[in-house]
């Protein structure tokens, strides 16, 4: 790995960050044109908002463009981790242009929240009374989380092996490796994901559809469920189909659809379909819901509910926390004690590495535990270390380790903003969870403020900041970030 | 180390196991005889509940004796995990028998939670009315929590590390090896560090006295002091002190003294008293209280508060909790959002590995920051592992996995135990902090209910009972029980 050795930087350096952060923005401004058009065809005068989003973004890439233009894009690690970084700023930074020039007319800091959530497809949100929103913004919410979603899986696939941060290294060795050898067999995948997203998407919506939501519905919560985003066309999230068992069911599918590795799917496609089922982290993630939606049924039914009423709603629920998307069909706080501290837990699991949903990421638990049972069996048997396996293959100390670093990282940045949340005077159950839903980009957090049923627009402006850090924090997988922080990363 | 493998456990192998059991039950007979006589003296009608505890103690201990008169004590590993957790288990439930049949009458439940609270010198109490209790009872209590503190430093010097538990492994590698060779040198430690702890109590008794305290309260708070235990003898706690900024400054410094490793104190009177301030642990420790009570001082001066009088409370309340100690001299609860959540986290914290405090030890969290660091050092520079260091030895994988494994069964423990807790209707902030105060051993939780101006006498049952299992498993480092959970534990 010596190849990998750093080159000192200096400013001209940071020019082929810019050149591939361009390109970013050029994909989001085209992503504009849609909305835009629905607001044009719908005769609604916040059609400029969207054309001057486009117009500011559309400058500023031809700018960079035609600065950087004799600049060859030829990136070493420390120029990925700051364009990975600045890449999920930036183009936050832009997708909120148009909730502040148009209708909602968001302040400065409820536009980045909003946008911010969404591209990080948390799904946390500052809106309220979104029933009433433009079709066009209503569209931009959805598309941001849908770009998010894509974007988390291709930074996983592709950039952060590189980088050796995140999990998919465990799961495609050979893509940490950059050489041009690897590099079309890397594009393939990224394309074949792609086409699988938006082939999965376009199924969700038509089913949507056929369930009974209106178009623009079946559309916006197609898009913000496969990329575990959780916005909604409502200020009621889910709640507005919780009486049709059947949309339930299609979400909690989806949701889990965008909760899986996606390069299962690649390979579920070319032949080998029963990859899906044999892989470990997959069957860790269903076992953990199949446990938790079970107790969870069972707490509510003893409660005296209906069984299947009960049996969907735990399971959207539980599905919607642990994929990370956060929609809520119901108030679930209200369900009793076990179901808060089972959430508030759940909050933090996270779906399968490689897919479109954050937290902590089922394969980290799994490995801690054979890390754990490895322990007890050495304190048993005193000799030596036992090599371990995980989806047949061994489980290397750095793999161990890189678990063990996230781990501790992530709890000590949900600490840090919880500190930080109650500075400004959030209460306990507020600022734990709401610093834990932003880390794992959930979504809704717990008690009356931040919960199921509350919302994020009460919060004062610098929570609100904080928050954004948090969302930020969690998507680009923690390490990434802090290596910027590092004084050691700055020098030589 | 193949000289530590397991031989057949047959029901004979138990015998050397209860005999040794035998030994501490008498030691904790002997320790009666003190409370009896002050109820004697005072003619007390309460004097018979403990000249019953002990004619109890002492039939089994006659009988076990007697039936293990030919066994030779010579103990294997494996009997030694049960030997460890047994000594806990037993001791607690001999310790309650006074509480049983006398003055308070508590119910079986209730005495049982008392002791384990006691004897693991966790300190959370059901008693109401502390005051009304006999001199003989409070010093009981007292004296409970002082046994439990010896017993920890005593374990975690001698038996832990052979076991490959806890930290002190990393502080002292020879007392792993429990040949005869070293054993002479080990009994020599702990005789040592008993004429410590005793003439650090003698030394507390008498500044708490000369400072103001009632001579039995004198005693009683420097037995709980410096076994970190914080039972106090009144339903105030420290609170009844709180005008007393010299009796606050005595408190901390004298929790502090039972949360520094006791080896050191022995090699600092062997000549080279620096050590105490040089060692790595210590520092850390140091700093963290310097950074929590200057955080909280200054947030509570902000708030109005005379500089002086915030900055006792804070420090009393502080060292408290990292310590774990428990003692309360104010309703910290009130002091404002930032201080619920700072307490929240100090509650997982501990002091020093080897000293009487519980919680997670400051050592573990360095040496998982040394882990960080190195992790980051890596993403960066991507050749290879690092050499770290800690108090000048080389931090083995060993000790790195030993410190991963704990923490990740610290979080479970807790994660479990909230869980459980909130199944018998505790609400989020009385079941996640009454989990972690009790894995901790520190005392009060957070909330109404059990915070520091609350009271445990009102929970359910049941939940006392999981509470008690919290207590133990952290008191005994958690492996050490779990250990015994395993099946691979029993077979062979």
């Amino acid at each position: 790995m010596a190849s990998l050795v750093m080159p000192r930087l200096s400013l001209s350096s940071w020019a082929p960050v810019f050149k591939v952060l361009a390109v970013l923005w050029l994909v989001l401004a085209a992503f504009m044109i849609l909305p835009w058009l629905v607001l044009l065809a719908e005769g609604d005068p916040d059609a400029h908002a969207f054309a001057l989003s486009m117009a500011i973004v559309l400058a500023t890439v031809a700018s960079v463009l035609l600065l950087t233009r004799h600049v060859p894009i030829a990136l070493k690690p420390r120029q990925m981790f700051v364009l990975t970084t600045l890449s999920w700023l930036t183009v936050s930074g832009f997708a909120s242009l148009p909730l502040v020039l148009g209708a909602p007319q968001l302040s400065f800091t409820d536009a980045v929240f909003e946008s911010v959530s969404a591209i990080t497809t948390t799904g946390s949100t500052i809106l309220v009374g979104i029933e009433r929103l433009s079709d066009g913004l209503k569209l931009w919410r959805g598309m941001m989380q849908w770009l998010g979603g894509i974007g988390i899986i291709v930074m996983a696939i592709a950039i952060l092996p590189f980088l050796k941060v995140g999990g998919m290294r465990l799961f495609h060795t050979e893509s940490s490796d950059w050489s041009d050898k690897v590099m079309p067999r890397t594009r393939g995948i990224a394309k074949a994901t792609m086409s699988i997203y938006l082939g999965l998407t376009a199924l969700a919506t038509l089913c949507y559809w056929l369930a009974g939501m209106l178009p623009l519905d079946a559309v916006v919560l197609a898009m913000t469920s496969l990329s575990t985003g959780g916005f909604a066309n409502s200020d009621a999230s889910f709640s507005a189909y919780a009486h049709q068992p059947v949309l339930l069911w299609l979400g909690s599918l989806f949701m889990l659809s965008g909760a899986l590795p996606f390069v299962l799917y690649i390979r579920a496609m070319r032949g080998t379909p029963g990859v899906l089922w044999r892989d470990q982290q997959v069957r860790g993630m269903l076992v953990l819901l199949a446990l938790a939606i079970g107790v969870l049924t069972a707490y509510r039914v003893l409660g005296g509910l209906p069984v299947f009423e009960s049996l969907s709603q735990v399971t959207f629920n539980v599905v919607s926390v642990v994929t990370t998307t956060g929609y809520a069909s119901d108030d679930y706080t209200q369900w009793g004690a076990l179901a808060i501290v089972a959430f508030f837990y759940l909050t933090f699991v996270g779906g399968c590495s490689g897919s479109t949903s954050g937290g902590m990421k089922i394969f980290r638990f799994q490995i801690a535990l054979l890390m754990l049972r490895n322990q007890l069996r050495f304190l048993i048997h005193s000799n030596g270390v036992f090599a371990q396996r995980y989806n047949d293959s061994i489980l290397s100390d750095e793999i161990g380790r890189g678990v063990v670093a996230f781990s501790f990282f992530f709890f000590l940045t949900v600490a840090g903003l919880a500190l930080g949340l109650s500075m400004l005077g959030l209460d306990l159950v507020t600022a734990l969870s709401g610093a834990a839903t932003a880390v794992a980009n959930v979504g809704p957090g717990l008690g009356e403020i931040i919960g199921p049923a509350g919302n994020f627009s009460t919060l004062p402006d610098a929570a609100k900041w904080l928050l954004c850090v948090g969302m930020l924090m969690g998507r680009l997988e923690i390490l990434t970030v802090l290596v910027l922080l590092t004084p050691m990363f700055w020098r030589k």
